[in-house]
């Protein structure tokens, strides 16, 4: 078996054996695969496609690479929630104490921003003293007293991915339906999950900007979840526009909290009690109603006991950006646009994201949302809050700005896309 | 500019435009881009193609990248000739002392064989004191003296094509027209030759296996050539069985002295004669026929001068492998097919070529072949003769001949494929 062999199969359109497959993955991870060889098979691949068994082999060799994880000690149903990133998408912050409070333990390995979408551990980072990195016994430890931990992959997880998702990124092959599914899939079929709900993001503020892209995305790690023993299901959520009314780092902490407290934004809540009961159901849980979870008080409750014994103080004050500058609306009517992606960058250039992985970010940055489409505005009044402590930044966020607003006429009809806009599996 | 942007408009099939390709050749060569992107970026264009202006662009970065040759001092017009590799390919040894005695000047830069092709350096080392390696000033001297001078491409030559050759040879991407083409036009025009006569090899032992992929690579570089100011024309030629009665080192340098010493087998006088008269043409020579200077032993003489003047003796004995070992004729009938790719690897096996770049090869190793294609053969006559100093590699060698070889019953009509298939200019 060689390299050459292998990659020339899949440039020539042919589809590769298992025993490529599986020598391929594990020679990559071991270093006798060079990243020159591997960026050109990701290309043909890229190209030229995988058919379902050869993602399936994929995933199962990269999960190979490393250790598994094994929640059954705990006794109890666990479900994960994994959603391919937007624009003020906090949503794990909330859910993961709602669904503990409704009987599902909640092992939820999350990840960092890159580029314009924010990262659950940058925004929970914003927390004083909260920490993302826990040893394997200290998850386990604060699963079983909170039922639900939100920290960082451990370096034993899926070791293949880790180094092909690094490469991927610096040689224009991250949009591979084959390989963000096997990616993704690996990390979580690893992670030892028992139910998982994807959250598969559509629009101009997300990976895939079609329906259609992002369907083929969710059936095939719907497949590669279940083939794996995994309850997966995926919910087709909207991300045209940011989800509620903030994106940045303590900004969305604050909101996240509004939430549990029984408040926060419609589509936060509709979206949070959504994957909730997705979740709750993949893992066979009927008790409790998640809506109740969030006005009885027992989410907020998960959410502090969890943020404790990870080292946060959940009443401390959430950092603020030293500098505001308010956009206001360019005219009067109703809000039909204000468009995800630019939204998204505008926070990562006012420091809320980062360029390249060992940036750090700005806990208080981002931007605030005073409408969304659907509302009515008048010239003049703030749309748009930005926040920064790099004031000299305003000038660049802006820039990503242009364009990102329509606003119609008064009187205009229109109806803001719904949030849920297709369910798989 | 970034690689990452770079790549992407090659993967979803757009034109790259001036700006990019200069700048991605140039940060490539000098580090900036990383091999795992230029290795992505060429299987991009592997698989999407680049059109005529994207190859002449890629070609003139790739001859800016380092120093152009000029021997518009010598006052005679110069000629060289590059033949995309075949077995049994040693042309270019008479080939360039013929041209030089009918008064054109030949500036051969050559090569190492590499696999199943042989390389016409590895040929002329097995001469005694023979040097491949000269300075620009050695080489110019050794022209001026004997007219012509066969030598290594200096590192100043083209080193993007250097770096970028090594990298294609290792990530599956050697076989895109546009980058084999771009590849030895750049070497070829940086060295800079007047005219150019491209020997474009088609058949099993040869890189393109079919007439429509080599004429589409023969008008690609003749169209680089002639915009670049070279007179440039090609020929097809069959590369279905090997060229003359040996592939090998010495054995070859034997056979190309018996065609500079009047005789030699006619495919070789042939295809010798041919490329000669498309040079001279090329380089509006018009004094001498070049069949007359085989017979009148002007070419002979060149050929001592030249060899000489690069430290070699003409008159030295050449090695002779330490075993050898007869294979006979399957059937009695007439031979109908010699497969050049079998015997490419026979001769590789015995020791004639070598697995990486580094390794030495074997003067005496290779294949001699008492038959041709369209002889009448006898069952059990000697029909090769495989020459090695390490005979463990017989049996290995042996497996690669396995179906070479092909007798039809005797009185059976055969006509052998002519030498010369076709010529674009």
């Amino acid at each position: 078996m060689d390299a050459i062999s292998v990659i020339r199969a899949k440039r020539d359109r042919g589809e590769l054996t298992d025993p490529q497959i599986d020598w391929v993955i594990d020679a990559y991870t071991r270093g006798e695969v060079a990243d020159e060889q591997m960026s050109a098979l990701a290309m043909a691949i890229l190209l030229n496609g995988m058919t379902a068994r050869e993602i399936s082999r994929w995933t199962d060799a990269m999960i190979r690479s490393g250790e598994r994880m094994d929640f059954s000690s705990l006794g109890v149903p666990t479900a994960d929630k994994h959603s391919t990133g937007g624009v003020g998408d906090k949503i794990t912050l909330p859910l993961a104490p709602l669904v503990a409070a409704c009987g599902a333990a909640v092992p939820q390995l999350s990840g960092r921003g890159l580029g314009h979408t924010g990262g659950t551990l940058d925004k929970l980072e914003s927390i004083p003293g909260w920490r993302a990195l826990l040893s394997n016994e200290e998850m386990l430890d604060v699963l079983h007293g909170c039922g639900a931990v939100i920290c960082a992959a451990g370096d034993g997880l899926a070791p293949a991915d880790k180094k092909l998702y690094a490469l991927r990124d610096v040689t224009g092959t991250v949009e591979a339906i084959p390989l963000i599914a096997s990616s993704i899939m690996s990390k979580k079929i690893a992670e030892g999950t028992g139910a998982l709900v994807l959250d598969v993001k559509v629009g101009s503020g997300a990976f895939m900007k079609n329906l259609d892209d992002a369907r083929e995305l969710a059936r095939t790690m719907v497949g590669l979840g279940r083939s794996a023993g995994v309850a997966t299901v995926a919910l087709l959520t909207d991300m045209s526009t940011p989800l509620g009314l903030t994106a940045g780092n303590a900004l969305e902490v604050r909101e996240s909290v509004e939430v549990l407290a029984g408040g926060g934004p419609a589509d936060v809540v509709e979206l949070t009690l959504a994957l909730a009961r997705e979740m709750l159901a993949a893992a066979g849980v009927h008790g409790k109603d998640p809506a109740d979870a969030l006005r009885d008080g027992s989410a907020m409750d998960h959410w502090r006991r969890m943020i404790a014994a990870q080292g946060g103080d959940p009443d401390a004050p959430l950092p603020v950006a030293r500098e505001q500058h308010v956009v206001p609306a360019p005219a009067t009517g109703v809000l039909t646009a204000l468009d995800a992606y630019a939204v998204g960058v505008t926070a990562w250039r006012l420091g809320a994201g980062r360029a390249r992985k060992e940036d750090p970010v700005q806990a208080g940055a981002g931007v605030e949302l005073h409408a969304k489409p659907g509302d009515p505005v008048t010239a003049g009044q703030p749309l748009l809050t930005l926040h920064t402590d790099t004031p000299e930044r305003f000038p660049y966020a802006l820039e990503a700005l242009d364009g990102a607003v329509t606003v119609a006429p008064a009187g205009t009809a229109f109806t803001p896309a719904p949030i849920v806009l297709d369910r798989i599996g």
